[in-house]
């Protein structure tokens, strides 16, 4: 099983009430395959510039991902970003982008990409993502992550993107934007309605709700006391609902599935904010994950017993 | 095993996207009643003025409320509230309050009041909360909710009448707003540094945390597409929670209590904005509480398989 993800790689800069770093790995495909690697194998499709070293490729070679088709263009420098976050941390402020190599991207699958049986298509113009959705005929599973900049100058190649993959995971703001929708349900409906069957509201600390033909799922964020840096904290948690989706096609999207799909993004998402960058997920060990998967399991499980009619009523 | 709140009672003209109603019951101490009434026998605590009337009374004699204690004033008139809600019916827009006997209001509980149980302090100026808590000493679970109002204007008061409950609801943005402090669970550990055992966000759309010593339970909110009108959501959680509560005293506040009171206040929020006022949870019977019930085990339940270490890595 293999996911293939396309998306930006990246140095970012990025200050918080709680530190700063000038330059370190990031962007959204970087995020996303480094969750995912826990579960499946992983291929990341992207450009990067010369100034992308072997300390860069040692992060993810270190995780497994296959940088195969990492597309290095010589005298062309990386995806720059630069933002901070106000002491609430819940909505990035963009200070400086510099798309360098990724304003003139053109994504190319290897052959061994157009084989993957699963695809992300990370937060990319959605024309792109159309055209490696189209490249990748043969996952059987795709899915796409979209931003407001898109629904506000890209919307029809928004729609016709989401109308060609099978799950949409966005911020559950932009779900409301895309389709003018204050009623989280109705909007999530709706965004079915274009085509996919389930649809992933990102819902930042609230945690994460999906909806699909099956019903409703939900789980709250993790409590995290110090949360240092959100940046990647959307991405991871794709990575580890796609990936371990992806590990698990045998047993089809069935409700089991999705839902432990679900709680692995979250806890994903949850280890990704308590460091900068990918500084937590880098050393993650398989048993943490599953310790806080079972943490998640004790904070939202109760047992039912059923009140009965009062007497005097 | 009695419940008592004190609280206002009230008439609502209340507006939103969906309709609108000129005059109607409502009030937080009503809407907590109502919702209590469900799982334990409710005395409401309140002034009313010559304008209340049969029609009102019948509404908590249906459900069973002892109304001894709402103190009528004759030639004085209900508490009047006038709000409306926006498209996203988030946040409740206030038109015209007019107080009148809820300005004069000196809460005096009746003997058989002071001997309950469990006492809820809905949001009121919190000296009268402090100055109930005294009258009713023999409560061994007491629980306040407030509101930004008064962290404005009577921060020492609440933190005084804080200090003298077991537990906290209130809207997460005020947890915040009273300790300074932007991260929930930091916020919800500064609440109970003063005093509480548990404190419960309500989170609106997204459910509500419980935080205690023995850690953290969460639950999202039930994903309807038609809220009418959400006033009265908060005091309707409150009423399922502390009315299970008070019905299983005998358990102690262990989890399992916990966790299943904090299910039920939900339910009973959830039916609470189906429609106007208190129209659905007059209606609502038994069976729908507990159907709901499992609809929100079986939205947030999910059976773990730990994953393993990939033989690649």
């Amino acid at each position: 099983m293999t996911v293939v993800v396309v998306g930006s790689i990246a140095f970012d800069a990025v200050t918080t009430p709680f530190g700063e770093r000038g330059r370190m790995l990031g962007g959204s495909a970087v995020h996303f395959s480094l969750s995912a690697s826990f579960f499946s194998d992983v291929r990341v499709v992207g450009p990067v510039g010369d100034d992308f070293g072997e300390d860069e490729y040692a992060v993810l070679h270190d995780r497994g991902v296959i940088t195969d088709d990492i597309e290095r263009i010589e005298s062309g420098k990386t995806f720059f970003w630069r933002g901070h976050y106000d002491y609430d941390l819940n909505t990035a402020r963009t200070d400086e982008t510099q798309l360098n190599v990724f304003g003139e991207f053109e994504p190319k699958l290897s052959e061994d990409s157009k084989r993957a049986d699963t695809l992300f298509l990370a937060n990319i113009q959605p024309d792109l993502q159309l055209e490696v959705r189209n490249q990748c005929k043969a996952a059987r599973l795709a899915g796409l992550d979209s931003m407001n900049l898109w629904i506000d100058t890209a919307r029809d190649s928004l729609v016709r993107a989401i109308g060609a993959v099978d799950l949409v995971l966005m911020n559950d703001a932009e779900l409301r934007m895309l389709t003018d929708e204050p009623n989280l349900a109705r909007a999530a409906a709706a965004v079915r309605a274009l085509g996919p069957r389930i649809v992933v509201a990102k819902q930042g600390e609230y945690g994460a709700a999906l909806f699909s033909e099956e019903g409703f799922f939900a789980l709250p964020g993790y409590p995290l006391e110090d949360v240092l840096d959100p940046t990647g904290a959307g991405d991871s948690f794709a990575g580890g609902f796609l990936g371990y989706l992806d590990a698990h096609r045998e047993d089809g999207l069935s409700e089991p599935v999705l839902q432990r799909a679900m709680t692995y993004g979250s806890v994903m998402a949850s280890f990704n904010v308590e460091e900068f960058g990918t500084e937590r997920v880098r050393r993650l060990t398989i048993d943490e994950i599953n310790e806080r998967f079972a943490e998640f399991k004790h904070m939202t499980h109760f047992e039912a017993i059923p009140i009965e009619v009062r007497a005097a009523r």
